[in-house]
């Protein structure tokens, strides 16, 4: 393969631009001629397409966001702009893509592998919500800007003895809440995986306030089963304790990568590159352990994901 | 003046630590005794009063909250209250107090003050709402949490080439929108002192993208009156620009205070104990230029500021 | 078994508080007494031991440093030493020790173990040095502190286009330096396991130079075989550019841990208890990949490691 | 006044890029042309001078360093050297320049002055050494990133029940030092203005660790008359107590400006510009308690400025 191409798709999430860097960089190393895509699937279906060299990522690796842009495309889901993206791949000459994004930028990938096009798909959303692989590109950032913000909260919440509900990003997946709230010291955690017991909240509540303990920090993301207004309110009426609200909202999408999830980055770009240079198919590059793995792409996409068990148990014995 | 206390009241304020330790390190050094009152007028009514000595104020210089806590006091609002207080004070042989809070903190000051106790009220409040000074202890920590949050927001934001309007604390005094909106380059500031104006806001949106600009950032103080669901949803309409809200809520209150905050902590708290320890009258304590003034208690709530017209203009040229 | 200890060791890192509070809570929740023995071996020959309860552990979660506190003990070091800490332990009743350090204090507890202690080691410290775990506790906050200074470092160095050498901790081990390295950009790694070739640097400092670059950033490891100051003045001389030096020192062993170590540090703790609880010998507790692994102690600290090749190459491709 | 050019001079400060922002897009605002200079007087005399517009400033706010570079200038130091630069000046029409650096900078735009250039000074320097402002741009940032560092060996240092001399930025003038120390509660403030009283050190370590202090954190000026070796090994002598050593270096230089330097800077570099419109003779910009002053150059620069002996004396009352 000679030219290659990359875009960013989907919400953006730190880390991408130390992806896209490690991707022009590596495919530049490997011989290979390597285009920047605006804007996702939108930009490729109208051409916003150009060569990138080795300072078109000078100084990005530390940013949040994406320098590429991103947006969603109501055109990419149909066929015929599918079609129209494979042809303005052909006009450039471009034979494979690097796609950094969630899993709905993946499918778009995928439905584009079906046309032809070499893809590599990059896990890059804070949700961390991808099953084939342990880590997304964006969550490590992530967390650590909760854990910020819940060291903040708990100065506050502990002046005034209240109950604070965090409520985090994770609409189907509550990994950010569930390695916040261990970190963080969250005595309780809600995730969209398991159903809320108010009761047990309560329980929790008032047996802490009982020891003595001076705060109280719910964290709880967005996707689970009851609003966090709603929430508030039940918890204040049944035990009297004053329950405030803080929604984190989209400082959890940027900041500067941490180191973790720009070397994650690196290593996954640099990975997609060797394989669109080695000639592969469409692949999937995920983290398994400590090691950089890929499956094929279509294959990757299926797999169903759970959350740890284990981790929602230490967190749960840890918090007491 | 032998004995006196200490108390934190209302809403706590990065840097009320750095006050407590000055107020009890300084006291001590002029030859007082020093009392931590707990949870404000509520602890004081309650007898929540006990001896501080040097040891009591270490390793707190740098925490967000209060170590004496804060709370809200019904009974206190009643002269019944105030007397109880007053009567407290009196088997403790406490003389008098220093107060850190915000205004209304420091009017039960002034209530106190009239039953026969020295008073010395610190402006702790992250609002910058007190006319006789012009910076309360707190508001420069608050400020620069707020430029952390735009500064995420504005990657995620320029990825998406979308507006956001950021909320942040600030009912009757728009300083933190003020000021953040400055220093954070928002490119519209919406403060309760002045009215919005819609019209005003979507030009500037307009022209805004027209110039290639990639993000808007709106940050709109919470006592603004027009709700920032209604201004977001008036915006999205009236442009056809993609526009978000974050509500920064409490992490806007925690966080270890700026060097800024704990100076202004430590200057002010001194001078509250040097005014008790020479038997001064009560007083209200704060920042005028460089120079740390004092007002007589009743005269410096009476005061009337407005919002400073020379930063507003200044931001509105620079955020072109 | 029914009384443990839990004591730290060594230099410290940050997240041994957090496995400090993981093992006494995973004890407690596990059904057994745990004692906390300040400042390492010499505490422990002292007898400067206390039982903890699950209140002795709170808000130390985001704390760097340690609350045991650490000392080196030379006592220790002797077989007199030993069995005067295996006496100190017996007549508190504590059968198990969790021991939190480097190879060093490690090693001590290997010891320890011979005179009929159950001893877990866990790893604790910045270097990333022990080859038995993937990561060591500390050393992913270490990183990232390093990358907040030569994200400082570089906004002068690109000002003044001048070339600057950070030394960073690591006497035998170069993993700070290495990660730091790649996720900060370096133009060049010096680690202790590999030579320094000064005529690669040059090259590559001049490269830059010609082709624009504002800045060049130099990553070495204390531990490399030339001492900063005549690296700095060697490359000066060949090449003619300004060389400035920051060794950055003791700020990477504290600040408050990150989301990941805290992790590590709260899985690894709550392993050693149970270990403990469950009557098993003494093992060393590390991380393989995702998952928490042990050895047995002498074996682990038998382990020989070598640095990440791949991350080397990769380093270099990326810092063109 | 209708062309006007800005440059950076000296030592880099964050808040310097806030300066040029406020520089270029309120001299736009008030009807003239702007220009930048490339790396200072160098810049100024090989004529890298480059029209500026609103959008050459964007996204420079929040960035330390300066996006105009700063260089040291042997030749302008000579008669012949400015006259150059006067000609290029006239060559381009610029009539007036905004010159952002510390003394030796602002006297280089003295010198410039007598060749018949207007010239606005800006004081731009981490030192705070300019007598005829009470701030400089970016001594807030250089104090708070101290203090990060401070806390961060605090943590380890209590840990260690060590002393730790931490030395800081300062050759004459010892602000950095003295309000890093007084807000980070330094046991010891060692400045250039006053001598090293050996004994009333050695005294307070060996008083603080008697009544169980875990730390003691000594900072230093690096202009002080005794290096920071010796000091270290002369205390570690005389008290027995372990001392190690941390020198901050160019950390202290960079990253993002405080809000307060943000503001500093942009109310500075618009008055500058006003100035320049109104047609004003050569001034220095300063502040003055909350207010914008000015004063003509030569003697802006002829002004001396003593260490505030206030605030040392209550950091050393403070810190018991």
């Amino acid at each position: 393969m000679k030219k290659i191409g990359v875009l960013t798709s989907g919400g953006d999430s730190p880390g991408m631009n130390a992806a896209i860097r490690a991707a022009v960089r590596g495919a530049i190393y490997l011989g290979m001629d390597v285009y920047g895509i605006d804007k996702g699937y939108e930009g490729l279906i109208d051409g916003d397409i150009s060569q990138m060299n080795i300072s078109s990522v000078s100084d990005i690796l530390h940013k949040g966001g994406t320098i590429l842009r991103t947006a969603r495309s109501e055109r990419f889901m149909t066929i015929e702009g599918q079609k129209r993206a494979k042809q303005m791949l052909e006009s450039f000459g471009i034979e494979g893509l690097v796609i950094i994004g969630g899993d709905g930028s993946l499918r778009g990938g995928l439905d584009l592998s079906k046309h032809g096009v070499t893809v590599m798909g990059l896990p890059g959303t804070i949700d961390n919500d991808l099953a084939y692989t342990d880590y997304t590109i964006g969550f490590d950032t992530s967390v650590n800007t909760v854990l910020s913000a819940v060291s903040n909260i708990r100065d506050t919440s502990s002046s005034h003895e209240r109950t604070t509900v965090i409520e985090v990003m994770g609409r189907h997946c509550g990994d950010i809440a569930l390695y916040a709230g261990l970190t963080g010291g969250a005595e309780t955690i809600l995730i969209p995986e398991v159903g809320v017991d108010i009761n047990a909240i309560c329980r929790k509540m008032v047996q802490g306030r009982n020891r003595g303990k001076l705060h109280n920090i719910i964290i709880k993301a967005e996707g689970v089963d009851m609003s966090t207004q709603e929430l508030a309110e039940t918890l204040k009426e049944r035990t009297g304790m004053e329950t405030k609200i803080v929604v984190l909202g989209y400082i959890q999408r940027g900041g500067s990568p941490t180191a973790r999830d720009r070397m994650l980055a690196s290593r996954m770009a640099y990975k997609a590159v060797e394989l669109l240079q080695e000639g592969s198919e469409s692949r999937a590059v995920g983290i398994n352990g400590d090691e950089i793995v890929h499956y094929e792409l279509g294959d990757a996409l299926k797999m169903k994901r759970d959350y740890d068990k284990q981790v929602m148990e230490l967190a749960d014995i840890l918090s007491i």
